[in-house]
């Protein structure tokens, strides 16, 4: 979930109650606050406090809410995972640290010992691209071991790391295995992964929810034809700029031309400019984005 | 400067004590605390004001205390650096944001807005390894703009770039350029850089002010054979491990076996197994590293 | 397909043709010499050129040959593609040219040039690892105008990037979409791929296309099934060694130990050691790999 | 030195006896042929040999000719070794085969194997950005045992590697240690390398050469000032263009420019389009690069 922002330190309330409303009109199966869509390592503290508050509240455990605690701080991550368990949240998902690279000895050291500390049950999240680091299939395999770990989700974009990762988990029936990369969606769900952390969802959470149960089912032709759905989308909307964050600002803009939230994204970036915002817009207007909106309030 | 810890968040108080001292034994020209070395990123934000706090005290104005502030939150950098200016510190050190990796635009507009809000004047910190992003020697030419920005430390050991920035900031006078790798200090200084910032010296402080001195003095032979002396010294410490903070690890063992302060380093990293630490111990014995922590009280 | 080697500059002769006989005692749609498991870019020009003429001579157009000649050198690519003309070779295989590496631009007028010169149909070889430039998928979008250019494999292993050339070459019926790795290649098919060069192909042929048929006839049971045969396969003969050759010295000790040829890799690579040959020895009895290979005289 | 060409496959005959006069003009120690400066990998076998036999019958013994051999194919290098002890060439260059990365034991194995072969003495070439390997310092130790090799060029770029490599060969005193990066040349040489192999020699030889002697003699002042002059004549003539041939395109467009030869470069690449083209013709003028030729024929 994207975090709409009113200030560079304030959360744009209604819009954050409007996106919530908006993405549960369809039957998603969680949300998860504080991830790199949600830009959670760009936010101060007390604005992820308030964030997981707010949204808590209002799921009211109509799904779980899932909140990243990724940090390069240890002692930090421990305090959003307790602000996320006070907050009635239902688990906490871990990347690697990701100002010194670990090594894998290192890296497993390092969730053993945070798991150790944490209120809440850990999915794992690898994001190499952001934090250099990737969870070896082995170091996944040792994670296995602890119970209170219950799920990865592999952001790579590495079908054959995927693949080895799908093997790895396989031993262990109550582990989670989840695609971030929406392109990737449909046929990581075709080959067996349980589901997918889509950033598009802010956007259009019934075309995701459709996609998922399109591949559960094992419909090639519909997943073919509602993933190709979700690669136009991202085509358009994800790419508009060459800055790390073009996924954020499409998806910021978009919602805002949706009339959801502020398009503001955290710093270091900034509004689209309007060229750029043209684009979107197409975009959405090409996309029918704005249909799936006419129902909320 | 390292950052003595006690415990996963706790300083190592009396340690500290004692490294400040030891360091300011030499005639160094001021001390960074929380850069890579001193572990900023990987402390809590109550421990990092703790020790900002502690040095500024101790050093009570005998040299300026600089402050690394390079954080991904954009408000908590802009907090550590109020704490700083409080403490009685007397500039802040910023390098990129580091989760998200912003294209030299975003990195420009990020400079001048946090710039805009710093209480202490800003050195810029050029660290790629860590933090994915160079500062392009045209973002810095644009820094030199703002007079609050008052230097930088480049720690690419990517000597052209380097030489590159020797010409951009040569445009103004009270500009600072500060070599980060020892192992470059000589003939950084020796071609115009005014200084480095050398994590070598909080073992032996003495030498890294006798090769600035004979470097900037045009003494070649004498910047030769102590440079190979800081060569040797960084061969034999800063590489016994494979992980990313492998200096950190051979800096923190040397300095417990001076009797200077704890080995412990932050989270995600750990001590040195014990055949590692012998390698340390010879190495300091070596190179004859307790000579220069004698005159300690 | 590997090339068997009796020493440094020559050809396992008696090899080459059990390894010809062994891969088309499957119903495999080509073969495809001189790639990157072929070594080529490791063997002189007069051992590429007697490999091609033996080759065409024993598959007597019972299936099509396609030529690797890729290069440094515009001209000796073009004098292996002319040596495969002259050998009755079916079209030629050709990626970046890899020690300078050329952008977009340059790599699509150098495409545009070399086609002009080609006397057989041209395959587009993706091959970043090896390569260091990857072929943008606005550079394939042109490569669609030339009716010489024919097809691309895809070896960036890279699923995102595959689905964005699918879309692309969605606009010529008669243009092949190939995939590289072999972990990939049910997924590759399910979704659309019409085809993939699969280096394990060289060992158990029959798997492959089983594979290949499955993932075309949507049956998603049988093709995870295979898959995950292959994925065994992968794992447990390619990563031996921790060397850019690892597959190379995989498929060629394993073929060694199958009676087809001499496991001998080409300079700069060498034999496996004894332990590391034990490993594929177990792995090619636990695989059953000896049944497919009775049948051969 | 830069390779004139005619034609994709042909010298500029004429061209080429200017740049050889031109270039010994002043007292450069040596010429090196086919390195990445001369577009080794990129021109046919056969140019490879004319270049080489034109070059050593004009040169005539005046000065050593060091002829690249590095190639992806072992028995490839090693003819052209010998084509070079032919025509009479005094040394080859090596870099590490560039298709397959191999590791250090890899490395180091053919190495071994090829020095074997070799019917001239070798110096080793470190070329990281275009062979993806670096010759790790303990592979440079191992080789000094290997009289017939006899030293080596790093245009790595990083200088920390080039204090390590320098502490390596100091083991051997009649082993050449040379520095890659002309805007490294100063630096290098003041500290102990015994000279530099720098592109730009082909424009303005003497400058190269007084520059290795300011800074052989420890005069600082006139090396800070002479290698100013160098960095500004790379800052202005070498990133004309984004391509990896930026380097060698503004070499060959300034020395069509001087009257000395065409600018055509090998392919994948192509002459500078016209606005590129005056960016040169600017940086010739405001450089002075005519005065250096005006004594040539």
């Amino acid at each position: 979930m994207a975090t709409p922002l009113a200030d560079r330190d304030a959360l744009d309330i209604e819009g954050l109650e409007r996106l919530v409303a908006h993405i549960l009109s369809a039957p998603v199966s969680g949300l998860f606050l504080l991830g790199t869509t949600g830009e959670g390592p760009s936010l101060s503290y007390h604005l992820r406090r308030e964030l997981v508050d707010r949204v808590c509240s209002q799921v009211d455990g109509r799904v779980p809410v899932l909140v990243g605690v990724t940090d390069t701080s240890f002692i930090e991550s421990i305090n959003v995972a307790e602000d996320a368990a006070d907050a009635g949240a239902d688990a906490v998902v871990l990347s690697a640290p990701y100002y010194f690279a670990p090594d894998q000895q290192n890296l497993w050291q390092y969730i053993e010992a945070i798991n150790d500390e944490l209120p809440l049950p850990l999915y794992l999240y690898n994001m190499p691209g952001n934090t250099k680091v990737s969870f070896a299939p082995d170091t996944v395999r040792r994670a296995l071991q602890l119970p209170n770990i219950v799920g990865i989700k592999d952001s790579s974009g590495d079908m054959r790391y995927f693949d080895r990762l799908r093997r790895v988990v396989a031993q262990r029936s109550d582990f989670s295995l989840l695609i971030g990369p929406e392109e990737l969606l449909g046929e990581a769900v075709l080959l067996g992964a349980h589901g997918g952390v889509s950033g598009g969802a802010n956007l259009a959470p019934q075309l995701y929810v459709d996609l998922y149960h399109a591949a559960a089912d094992g419909d090639i032709q519909r997943t073919k034809q509602l993933q190709s759905q979700v690669v136009d989308l991202a085509s358009s909307i994800y790419r508009v700029t060459a800055s790390g964050a073009s996924v954020i600002q499409g998806i910021k803009t978009a919602l805002s031309l949706l009339g959801i939230c502020n398009d503001l994204p955290a710093e270091p970036f900034h509004r689209l400019v309007s060229s750029e915002r043209r684009q979107i817009e197409q975009a959405v207007d090409r996309l029918n984005l704005h249909e799936a909106v006419q129902s909320l309030p």
